[in-house]
């Protein structure tokens, strides 16, 4: 059968996944600056059987790779993202990052390493496939405004029908699939507010305009927004992560620079939020009789997964019966955001979590400097979206 | 000499200001209301030898009674206030209030009790002063917008040079005479803010607009009118003292009435908080999107003591030598507002201060229920008023 | 079949629950005052062969009705509640309130109707039946501490396997049925803080303690619970409804009485707002040097429905294909309580939604004056909760 | 006679005035690090008459000289301070400092000039003086905890029965002398205070404790100590100078440190302000479950001017008629201050204000990059302080 060949071909695979991450752990490189990891990848493809190859797509470090099967069927999309982060790595792993204050500290070596491994056995076996599988090896998730709108924008999804993503999850139990429908993780806007009063001394007030009194208000009157004006039963989150109000004790500050950070899981709440921090700045400016300068950037969307194919994928998992896998479940939101959102927006799909918790010792959270994975969980994440692309690819209507 | 024969003729007199003063203790009557305390008041003069009285002045209980001089000099105005206070008496004073519920809990009863003997002890010497003594009868000092303002618009300052007021103090020491030069009591301001927010069910604030909340943003900003905007030499109180948002635990209030009371020593603060009240008036709406409504009155402007006249004042005090009188002394800033400062935004003058401090027993402060003054100084007060007559009605320019 | 039949003489009788509803809605009684309603309920069941009638249980005005099958099955419960609510009714209906004050806006009386319709169904046909049926009258759903817990105290559930309990909903579609799994409803606490300042005179902050101001900070600072304290994903609400401070302009204001309602979607939740509140109380009295008294009540908790049988229930309605039910779906989480929560502490069940919106007209939130339901939905309620019991009495494991 | 010939003498020596002073313009040096202005001055009085010089007084910089009058008389204490600021000028004066990024922006130089011409004078004249002259050179005026706490704990002020000063003035006119009696300058205190919190990541506020919020509300509430606690007639400010809070955008924040500046002008609101602060310290730990660390430090204490003596100085200074003088006035409270308010602490005295206002051009404030004084105020400055030592060194009390 079909799946059981893959699923063979896989694990005698297993080694070369491993290998293929920890060399991409060892070489991490920044959002947008992916240039080493970019032409490794490609040439990875250079011996495989693939239909196509598209480099440097979209003016970005993205490659697209087609594969055809033989049999007709649909066209999807599947990818795996391969940027790092600007994170000193204290592991003390082995293959540790040798490139000093960047770190694969989101599992991203590992989705490349499975979807490499995967569309070179999909290639391999294309004869025995239906439909067009398009892969979207994707830079620049973790900076905004991300790779993936690049992507889109040039074009990866014509023609697709639906799109499939999966992380790996250093705090979910190795051996489990986590999936979700609906609304799944956050939106996501940043703001900066720059907030102008007037100097003056410390001792005369009323010749001055204090911009930090003004700035404490707006971040107190913040508060009502998630308190008082986001349905209780919907998600939201405004946080300011920056209060830049430094000076001397004895001087009234002339002006404070506030950044914050919008999380939402829903449209409405998004929306709702920006309208709401742009009333409470503009109050802010009667009330203190400051200027107030707002920078306010939405970036990645709300993550949905449609509910008819999340259930699909949820069947199509447990009917594999992957014999690694010991139980598929329904997991709560995820508070992180994802520009996986935004093919999510353009076309049905799911992304969904592989359990990937250090069999021994500490689990660390992404974007943690001792963050590691259970290796265990590439080869679940191959089989997994090998089960994923046998399900979709036929020629049944999704 | 003048003044010996004026105190003489006074301290024999001194019982019946007592009686007198009595008699109105037990006959207290409200702000606008002093029908018969004027009457008693005009009853008064019908035997006394003044050149003229003038009853229901301005339309209102006020009498003016003019007492000519047989010799030149200038003309000047002394003022006694006569109405009472919406307060239940707890004095237990054989002479205490008849008329349940009202009080002359703030010495108006022993101001017009000297005031009369005074003008009585004038008029009966009138042969020997100079100039013209214009007394002043007012009603309705306690109440915005005052007595003050209907005697002034009806013109009974036309031809004064200066005017003078006592006010007795019961919390200041007995035997002693306070003065101050410059801005010398509070000028008051009052506001309302009917807060209209939207009203809804206590689970679901996203569907209301919570009035409470907006209020008490409100609240906390208007604090920084005096932390942060009115000049630390200057003075000024922001007080609110009704926050009316009694409703249901578990109903989002819809609406929201503050009250509040603005103190100011200085024009320069009187302006600055006013608009600044309405700035914070106007934020709020545009932050929480509520209606706000104020309304804001202006009433008793700060009272200021013309320093060259308060200096003549101390002097004619001291050079007086009252034997009832150890000390003329400067006395701090007073908190209170006193529509007398009217008369001194018209014509230059003083307003000082007669300590009555009652000998035995705990001091109470004005308007409180068991307030009560030491009758001595009533004499006093006669006394103190008579030298400042004798020393502004002369010849020589004030 | 048996559940045709049973839907069969429910439908014969469907003028009969109206009626009885019309005639309970014509007499509603207060919560735990139900004196006519619990009169009116055991009289019914005079000529209906039941088992076991038990009045007057727990020391309040609940019944207790048994229904024995003539085979073997198991024992549940099901529950209608009978109390009505301090409102003036405004519908203008024929059958409108004719106790002044006092409404039937919640439904109820729907609830009773069906229930004693359905009871005397059941007890008609019990030789058909398996297991055996225990209908809960409850009183006092509406004010806390509630009916339930005084019933359950009493051993209402003694043998009991599972309970299950109707609404019905006025603003959800008529002809539709709801459920959800899991967390459903919110938990609620009340509490009431008292502010206890000192008074002064509006002009004189400093010799005072501003209850106002303090109460304001405490407002302010709650917002933070919900903003900053509460898991995003999770739900809760703090509403502060009544600020009672209302004084005169210019005095301060001594003493202020907060109250507010909480509201939370998960015990941990519960239990964080607890303790931030009482954490905020302290630290107003640190702050502020005001003495701050906090009676805070938790009442119902949290409806749990068991997800297990959520499903059967469900299973349930859609098998039955009542005629009159377009569609059973899943509905968002309810922000009001319910004290059915209680019977769901002790045993696994489900509360499920009647859609019984108006089917002309405009539809009015429960306790609203103009509250009306659409009395289709009540032949609805008495087949849905047919089929629950024809489910679950059987023989199978639940 | 004595004065005119001290004021001849004066006139003769402006121009040297002007020199040192602009020598000293050019070479500024900063608090506690005064070496070279110290060895000037040392090295003027090497050819000066005088009785005593005391070098690195207290283990300071500080420079006592004295002079002895051939007459019997009091001892009294004559003051200037000799420190620098870092600012860096940018008057773009020929004589501008040479010491880049320090600057003699507070008339030091001016103070010192015109005292070591002054001294130079009265020692010339020692024959013809009474009483005894300390002359104290004070270094580290401008730094806490200043150069004057030192020199009294090293007995400066021994034997001294008053002490004077003079401050020339760039924002006051020129031509004018200013004095006030009583509380002059305000007192001063500072702090810090960190809030430590707990960091997470934006997204989940609830596994985090946000520092930013919670020095919001501190920010909020400190407002409340002027506008609520604080006498009005007395008065205080609280600034917040500093609130540094910069971060992530994204990240919540685990740690703020706010540095504030308290001014007072009475011994009861420093206390006052210093207890109302540590309270809110108190309740923001209660309130947000920070760890807050303060460090509050008390510096210069209000500046007291004994009113007998300031009256003195007054009559002292109109009865000398300087010819360069146009009038001696009363001024308003100052709001910086000034460590000359330790000596005043110890011994009556009074410390007044030159009015040095440019004649052309824009006037800057104190500690302004473009701070400059009309160089006329020097002369004045010593003809003042002249008539100052002539009236208090004779032999009647003062």
């Amino acid at each position: 059968m079909l799946i059981e060949n893959l699923f063979n071909r896989l694990e005698q695979k297993e080694s070369r996944i491993v290998e293929i991450r920890r060399h991409l752990h060892e070489h991490p490189e920044l959002s947008f600056q992916e240039e080493e990891t970019a032409a490794f990848i490609a040439d990875f493809y250079k011996e495989v059987p693939i239909d196509e190859i598209e480099k440097d797509f979209g003016g970005q470090r993205g490659i697209v790779v087609t594969i055809k099967g033989a049999k007709p069927g649909k066209t999807i999309a599947i990818r795996a993202d391969f940027d790092a982060l600007p994170i000193k790595e204290e592991t003390g792993l082995p293959y540790a990052s040798k490139n000093e204050g960047v770190m694969h500290a989101c599992g991203h070596d590992g989705h490349t390493a499975y979807m490499l491994i995967l569309a070179e056995t999909l290639a391999e076996m294309k004869s025995e496939l239906s439909g067009v599988i398009k892969i979207i090896h994707q830079p620049a998730e973790e900076m905004p405004p991300g790779g993936a709108l690049g992507m889109i924008s040039a074009g990866v999804l014509e023609g697709v029908e639906a799109v499939f993503g999966i992380h790996v999850m250093s705090m979910m139990e190795s051996g489990k699939i986590f999936y979700r429908s609906g609304n799944t993780q956050t939106g996501r806007a940043r703001f900066k507010l720059r907030v102008q009063g007037k100097g003056g001394h410390g001792s005369s007030p009323h010749t001055a305009n204090d911009a930090i009194v003004a700035a404490s208000s707006f971040v107190m009157n913040c508060q009502t927004i998630v308190s008082r004006r986001v349905n209780p039963f919907d998600a939201a989150v405004v946080t300011i992560g920056s209060f830049d109000g430094k000076g001397q004790f004895n001087v009234i500050k002339d002006s404070v620079e506030l950044e914050g950070d919008v999380r939402t899981m829903s449209e409405a709440a998004r929306t709702l939020v920006e309208d709401e921090i742009r009333r409470f700045v503009k109050g802010l400016e009667e009330s203190f009789g400051v200027e107030a300068r707002l920078e306010y950037a939405n970036d990645y969307p709300v993550l949905y997964n449609d509910p008819e194919i999340t259930g699909q994928v949820r069947a199509a998992l447990e009917e594999a019966n992957i014999p690694e896998v010991d139980a598929v479940v329904e997991t709560e939101p995820q508070p992180p955001s994802e520009d996986f959102a935004y093919y999510l927006k353009e076309k049905p799909g799911c992304f969904f979590y592989v359990g990937a918790m250090p069999a021994e010792g500490e689990a660390f959270p992404h974007h943690h400097p001792k963050f590691e994975i259970n290796e265990k969980s590439l080869l679940i994440s191959a089989k997994a979206m090998a089960a994923v692309v046998v399900r979709f690819c036929g020629e049944e209507p999704i």
